[in-house]
């Protein structure tokens, strides 16, 4: 749209008096026009707070190595603040991976062209061969990285190759689990999409789970990876009604609905830099 | 609205080949009208069929025991069906278990003096006193039965000889665990609300596990009681969006409307008529 | 809950760098504490800005009248802003004009008595008589004030006699248009429920009109009233499915529940200062 | 799947006591098997009667001419019946007409591929050039037919040479409006998507119209195509909820994925031989 180049302040510190006219009259006095401001205290009276700030300045690329130095003394250390600011023009890289199942990585790669991720694609990687083609029609490097149990370490390497080291890395309807050294590499960083309500069945085969035990609304969850599976900060979850005539193929066919928007999303909304993590939760800042 | 006496049929049974022809030829031939007629098969070629008709006839009240009595020769034997008639003009009785949270209580007492709940309610029975007040004004009558670990058996049956023999118990966030005992009393003919989207957050404080696991959407699901907590049939659910700004008592809040809304459809459809059990799931024709 | 007074600023002005930290700088140094700040520009770059703050302090009795004297002369006047401050110990009063209908009414005052609404409810008005003994059971007068086409200036008048000077007029379900002179006694204070999906079927029997019209979702409005029928700022909206099977009669009873939620949403959101209209829109901090 | 043909009758007419039974006799006494039965009547006790069966037989190829010309002498003129049988085996050809957005198409081809939508493509054709890449990746033709208000007979014309002799035109996002003369060719076979809940903002630019109104819900609905604009029988509507800070770019974005799920399951529906229209409202089975 245009050259102007936006930055997204997102703050974690003890929560204390003053510390929106400390950030807000900070940013006032560099010169730089604040466009969106959301915060929020896990406690009205003490606990712990966070910000997200948009701001944008015409010469961002000139004040930006000050400003950042600034803020940690002027207030990232006496407010003990965790605090991150992206730009606009910095896009990230994000590793796509996935298994046979199109659908969600084909509605990231369709919005994508669109414009509606702002990122570069660094790689589609999927332990099988099928999605080839359809990938690199949108100019983008396909990998095939078979997978067993017992070349799952070396499978990992070889993904960490040919990834192109992501800022962020996308399960597609992967459906390998990725060993805990993997995750680690990635915290926060790593978003799946599992075909569930979440905590609702977690695990394999959620949809034949929902089926058999007769509920009237199926899910879906988009969720951060952790060491611990299905277990992740959840970002985004989305539901939609079933009935006593839907077969686990129909559970399945509308489900397959719910995951590419709640996937897409959720990945939309990383990359925009709306979301903090903490203690296991997500914030969200829209 | 009207002196027409409507009956309804349900009816589970093996699938074969001219089943739905056998039974609306029957009834034609009794002279009674179809005014509604549903029908599903848990596989297309095989499996079991379920089907629900609404009927009529200028005199009911006439032919009725024929048409049962001929029903169970000519097609009930036969086709080794599982079959009810129920009649407009034999309305429920209706039983309902509450603690301390009104908001299921009075939704379900407020539609019922609109007429949305076709029967009668044979007494509300709660382990506190707090809501004698609320319930009487509606013209029905209320009993205390206190409960404590020690005093459960007898409490339960207090509650059974007060309850008025009733065909239908509702448990309107009644916070008890019911014996197997009194479970058994009651097959398919216990409604509970549960302030979660089962399966996820059975148990207690749901609203609380929610919260802490970060979902994104609550929900509330109204179940048939059996041995098993939170493990019935499920008859309705319904879910809201919540955000990280919701505390707790946000969820509880938020989670009320949903609460009311949910039974009082899993109850109305129950007086209907139209839901069938079978294996633990629900059908529900709507 | 607590003793402590809240206060709720809302802010409206041409938007210009520096706004955030000037008024969070200000409150700070009044030694207040932020536990809230919402804004919004209608345009990135110039346009108008609001914002939405909550404070509180220990002594907010003492600093109050300083605190809006020193806020107009070094914020109010020199930012052009339109600005009000509302405080949690003035709670308002609230008018309830109805005609046959109690589903509306019986959920404000259930929610009322339950603490939901922060209000007094000075009277409900209607021009039946019927709501009469249902009213009076929450303790709150009720007045009967007939109206026809030929007494409808005396019956208005007679409505602002025993309404009690109220602050807000909740329209819930009353089947009378009022004259432009009422409406402008309260202006921005009068709620009313609209039963559709605005602008969908502004005007009489919209329930019938979305049913001819063969819709698939139904929906209800509430929003401030203005001279224009059905043209005032909407609040809030909501929506359900409906299918062919439904009835005009089936369209109100779901309509019902949607009218309930929509109006006591719009209604509290309303009494806890959420609400900036502005050029016939309504900006809602949530 | 299988190679099993299966049949789907619908029928429409003066509703009477009999009709059910007489025809799943009829089909019974063919050996056909009933898989689904789904039917309606306006009106309790008299009015119009809507009917639809699927069924199958191991030798539909061999029975269909007779059981068709038997259908009609036994039950289409006794009952004055509107009846039509489709077969799976003969599946429909569509067009579809684009202008410049293409996610409609995009979505309705992609779920072709799936399998989802049981139809051949006979033909894309768009008054704009831009999309014919992206078209004929899908092995469908593209034809380029440039449209201005002096060439729109010729315009006309000229779509109908190319289409394919289509059994259901798709307008997916086509911005151009159809001559009664085309629109008259195909007597409820054609399906347009409009981006907003009808008959709220029929018209030009809905999104900008729905922003300006200020409503806090969206919506997209699919419909038959009439003489008159954007007041064809409705198939299906959905909304999603918007807020104040959403401007009007963001309602096309929200409103684009709305529109992609109501087009594609209203057609996939009108290909199911889901849906039968009568008087200008739709009846869907499902």
């Amino acid at each position: 749209m245009s050259e102007i180049i936006k930055a997204r302040l997102r703050i974690t510190c003890p929560d204390k008096p003053g510390i929106v006219a400390a950030v807000t009259n900070f940013l006032h006095s560099h010169g730089v026009n604040i466009t969106d401001l959301d915060q929020h205290s896990t406690d009205a009276m003490g606990g712990v707070f966070f910000m997200r700030l948009e701001f944008y300045s015409e010469n961002m690329a000139v004040i930006r190595p000050a400003l950042e130095s600034a803020f940690e003394s002027v207030l990232g250390g006496p407010f003990e603040m965790d605090w991150q600011i992206d730009y606009t023009d910095r896009p990230r890289s994000v590793a796509i991976l996935v298994s046979r199942f199109e659908h969600c990585l084909l509605e990231l790669l369709w919005r994508w062209t669109r414009g509606e991720l702002p990122c570069t694609i660094s790689a589609v990687i999927s332990n099988h061969a099928d999605l080839k083609e359809a990938v690199e029609r949108f100019g983008v490097p396909f990998h095939h990285v078979p997978v067993t149990a017992e070349t799952k370490a070396e499978a990992e390497t070889r993904i960490l190759e040919v990834a192109g080291d992501p800022d962020l890395v996308v399960l597609a309807r992967y459906m390998q689990v990725l060993s805990p050294e993997f995750v680690d590499r990635f915290p926060g960083r790593i978003i799946n999409i599992h075909h569930s309500f979440l905590p609702a069945f977690a695990g394999a085969d959620p949809y034949r789970q929902a089926q058999e035990r007769g509920v009237k609304i199926i899910g879906a969850t988009a969720h951060y990876v952790t060491a611990e599976l299905d277990a992740g900060p959840i970002i985004e979850q989305d539901t939609a009604r079933v009935t006593h005539r839907n077969s686990v193929e129909d559970f399945k066919d509308i489900g397959r609905d719910l995951e590419r928007q709640v996937l897409a999303r959720a990945v939309r909304w990383h990359l925009e830099d709306r979301i903090i993590a903490h203690n296991g939760r997500t914030m969200v800042f829209r």
